[in-house]
């Protein structure tokens, strides 16, 4: 990821103008870190069937990486999260205001749009990669989980609507990441839907080790802020630490599984990042 | 136009959900109404040169329609410019709340690139316009020129930075949409520039006629409220209302100068909907 890490910072984006603050704002959050986890998956994806044309998916995986970013921006602003800190460093309207957060945010969601539409691709690949990142990213996915979290805040659901939530919320972007590698490897509609399928177990036990994390780490830990969730549809809310704990390692067999039916190349080189991950929940 | 409205109010959004509100919300600015100056001006483009494929410009128009709907919803945000009326009807965070605001402005964004992504069109057409209107809407344009306006109120600026603002927050948007269409006929590079650069004056002309409103119509009458550029950069605070008048008189005159030289199939159905706008600051 050393090499896809540097082409994100040579390919920042940039607007012509005279605003003191608004570039390096703009930037801020792309060049705070965090684990890349989304342009970690399309990248394995590509680098398994076709690792010939992964540099190629470089601006795909920077568009994942910006849609995610723009949400974590919205998400912290006062009116929703009131969230300090930020993958260690203060959340964008803490370090400068709240009208440069809420742009900044609206800045990167169309931008990630632009990194696809200018990607050395084909264009259909680049149409039915726009196609599923404004629909995952969007309506039929991470806002509309945002939406519903933020809406249902201090009312209990049910546990299926509680999947729901985090599905979208979380599942759908993560999801999209495998699909939208696949799509760019060439791979066909069903092998596409079984990595989007995958994808949706893995943005779920992501989402419950996020939710464990929250009341196991300190915000100095985690690099952002915790202690968080007390009104939220959780998963800690709803099954308690021990029933998350539970479900988090119910969810990585399921996935450990999955992943030993995969086809050889894929397995090789999705296993060593995921590997990273499935047992965050235990710290 | 009563066919492109009658295919808008049939195509919204409709989340996957069971929010109970956020489908309205995401819909509502939507049919709030609205001149639908910028789908007008893309569909009088197409329809000029290719009457034939009109109907498959309609969902570009409608995201031409989503972007700048979306960008009114963030603007009218208490922390912007905290507007109570928006197109007749309460502000968005008036009738719902602050959060829905954020979410529905951001879904709209995000869906703007899928309406584009799923249109009747070739695949290399829908690639040009989603980097124009990604280029255009965003650090390009729209976004970078409102992050201006809102740093630099109370702040002076120079006469040629007060163009270069209002350039990008309201005219690249206006000029994209006369580009896009011409993306959509089929126009050379040449002639798509033509018609952005001539978009870029009405922009500006559409930018001053706002200004005048602010100050010479009551919030009633604008549909939306007014008297709020007081600390802003507007045409008025720099240029007076009569020398605002004067600037609005000589770029209409400017564009009605340049629409005689367009070609009669474009003139034809261009003019119609200008000689409803160019006099609108005179009330």
């Amino acid at each position: 990821m050393q090499k896809f890490e540097s082409y994100l910072t040579t390919h920042l984006p940039e607007a012509p103008s005279f605003h003191p603050t608004f570039n390096e704002a703009l930037k801020a959050m792309l060049l705070a870190g965090g684990k890349r986890f989304r342009p970690q998956l399309l990248l394995a994806v590509v680098d398994a069937y076709e690792p010939m044309i992964c540099e190629s998916a470089y601006p795909v995986a920077m568009a994942l990486e910006m849609l995610h970013t723009y949400s974590l921006i919205h998400d912290d602003l006062p009116v929703m999260d009131d969230a300090d800190l930020r993958r260690g460093e203060p959340t964008l309207h803490k370090r400068y205001d709240e009208v440069t957060a809420v742009l900044v945010g609206d800045a990167l969601n169309t931008h990630a749009f632009y990194m696809i539409a200018t990607a050395p691709l084909h264009n259909d690949v680049k149409v039915a990669l726009i196609k599923e990142l404004s629909y995952s990213g969007g309506i039929g996915g991470m806002v509309l989980g945002q939406a519903i979290d933020c809406y249902f805040e201090g009312e209990k659901l049910a546990a299926e609507q509680i999947d729901f939530l985090h599905e979208y919320k979380t599942g759908r972007l993560i999801a999209a990441s495998l699909k939208m590698g696949a799509i760019i490897a060439g791979l066909d509609e069903k092998e596409q839907e079984e990595l989007f399928k995958f994808g949706l177990d893995l943005g779920l036990l992501f989402q419950i080790q996020d939710d464990i994390i929250d009341v196991t780490q300190s915000s100095c830990e985690a690099g952002k802020t915790t202690g968080n969730d007390e009104d939220k549809n959780s998963y800690i809310n709803h099954f308690g630490l021990e029933g998350s704990l539970k479900r988090a390692d119910n969810l990585a067999e399921k996935i450990k599984e999955q992943m030993a039916n995969f086809d050889l190349h894929l397995k090789d080189k999705l296993e060593p990042i995921l590997n990273q991950y499935l047992n965050r929940h235990k710290g």
